[in-house]
């Protein structure tokens, strides 16, 4: 049989298995995995971050794009461990391992799972996630691809970073990209070909199919003075109402520094007749951090300046404004339509 | 609207979350969450084991079998944490916390939500992991269910009890049944109507949907000297291969203890014509354990012995026998035919 040809329904859970671990590689914080029941992972600080997330095919990722794009098993790999290593920065923390289940249609080639073991690899290596490797996994069935990623992570010794603890005079900021990732989405979904794309719109695209979590700047942050921290996934200014609401306050966007984040976005914009704002207010999945900081203290490196957070006024709960008007929430609900 | 019109499409993630929450319980190790981007989980002795299993609908469980029984959202709860929970006891430890991805038609009734998170909570109370809880999640749409759930927990400062440990002359043990909940899976598979089970074979269905187990046992074991260890989760024949190939011996049962576990079958076995042997070699789901103690100790409550554990003599890569006889691989295995 020709090697494209061989499906997951033509090797065994340990023959797939056999093909996946080479592909990985094996950092010291794992003391023991994969092939037993769980894998054994250092906690050094005595506790441990955990998260977890999925990507479904169809609903999270299109195996064929409108515009003529083919995800990769690559593409899926790099980002079901991005997503997951941005969780464990947005606390202010490093991850120490992934554990990844993956369920496949029996019709997968085999190909595909060994291009996502590479993913995943790659992602852990060129994200800068020097202490991180995948400890073990699950292999299974399903109708249709779903990729289950969970992480975990240490703080080092420091207090966790959550997303309630802005104050009234904190300084807002963001680090890592805002809309580029929107902006590859809906290249992705429109009729322009790839083929016609300049190098900076195929850019776009790449940061859709691979985002680029800035991992350094969790830790900098959490040994900087951050108050409050999350990850950018659901759009800034859903995600921000979510720090406003928790920390009860009023964060306030400065409209000159957002457009600072929409002018690279132009060209691809005005090719499919869109406002870049609309990427970077509304566009998750670049997967930046937003924090706040105290007022005149330097930032760390990678983080900008974007507003200021005040004190609730009339809203009881917390809110987000631009300029002092409220913000529309333009982000995305997996539910609500 | 009518309570049981509600469906997941009809809310938002918060509001859909803010209806599991109250259904959880919280204990002490989970030192953060759910809420943030992750959650902070005690890791006691600077160590954490970890594992994930993911249950896909029409692969791991039917929403409506052949018999009529319909699959509840308390039953997948249920047997996801349980499935989890049975990874740490087989290493030795106890589990600190869950996470937890669901993924979900939009149809999918909110009540069958909230009954879903109902049965993860009963599992982790019923089955006496007390030091457990969730710490966090992920909620998801797909065209099927699909419940991802990793696990984390804590060996107290005992070494990791692995699959490779067994050398010859140790005695083999199991803890928990064999082959329940592959007689409950054979009934709800079968023409036989619910309502006209016995109160016994209804207990079959029920091992099957909601398994048991013996999370007492796994800690124990790891505090008695025991030398391998393992969940029984693809049949005890399967699992036990897995076990002698890790450690390089022969496990040999004896067909009397093994009788032992098929005599509670019988009836059922007899009602759809099978051999109840069939149940217990080769079905899992049970959640057991498989162990090797050094001969001569006492063995811990729960376990039984059922063989022993003899050097390789023939064949390189160590097997397993039934006095003395090969015994046929007859477990499950998620891809090969």
């Amino acid at each position: 049989m020709l090697e494209e040809q061989l499906t997951v329904a033509h090797l065994s859970e340990s023959e797939l298995l056999a093909r996946i671990f080479p592909r990985l590689d094996r950092t010291s914080a794992v003391l023991l995995g994969p092939g037993d029941d769980a894998a054994l992972v250092a906690a050094p600080d005595g506790r441990t971050l955990i998260s977890i997330d999925t990507q479904t095919q169809d609903q999270d990722f299109r195996l064929q794009w409108n515009n003529g794009y083919r995800t990769t098993g690559f593409d899926v790999g790099w980002k079901a461990a991005a997503q997951n290593l941005s969780d464990i920065n947005a606390m202010g923390g490093r991850a120490t391992s992934l554990v990844v289940s993956l369920t496949m249609p029996p019709a997968t080639q085999v190909s595909w799972v060994e291009d996502f073991a590479d993913g995943l690899t790659a992602a852990i290596r060129d994200l800068g996630a020097a202490d991180c490797s995948v400890a073990g996994g699950d292999l299974g069935r399903g109708r249709e691809l779903g990729v289950t990623v969970a992480v975990v992570g240490t703080l080092g010794g420091l207090p966790p970073v959550v997303r309630s603890g802005a104050e009234a005079g904190d300084v807002v900021a963001v680090a890592g990209t805002l809309g580029r990732a929107a902006a590859g989405l809906a290249l992705l979904e429109s009729s322009v070909a790839m083929a016609s794309l300049t190098p900076e719109q195929k850019a776009l695209v790449e940061n859709q199919c691979r985002p680029i979590p800035p991992l350094a700047a969790g830790p900098l942050a959490a040994n900087s003075g951050v108050k409050a921290m999350m990850d950018i996934s659901d759009g800034l200014i859903r995600d921000a109402g979510r720090m406003a609401a928790a920390s009860t306050v009023v964060l306030d966007f400065d409209p000159v520094a957002l457009k600072a984040h929409a002018a690279p976005l132009e060209a691809a914009a005005g090719l499919l007749g869109i406002d870049p704002m609309a990427w970077v207010l509304g566009g998750g999945e670049d997967h930046g951090l937003l924090a706040t900081f105290p007022a005149g203290i330097q930032l760390p490196a990678g983080f900008t300046a974007i507003g200021s957070v005040q004190a609730v006024d009339e809203s009881p709960g917390g809110s987000v404004r631009i300029a002092g008007q409220p913000a529309d929430t333009v982000g995305w609900d997996h539910f609500a339509d």
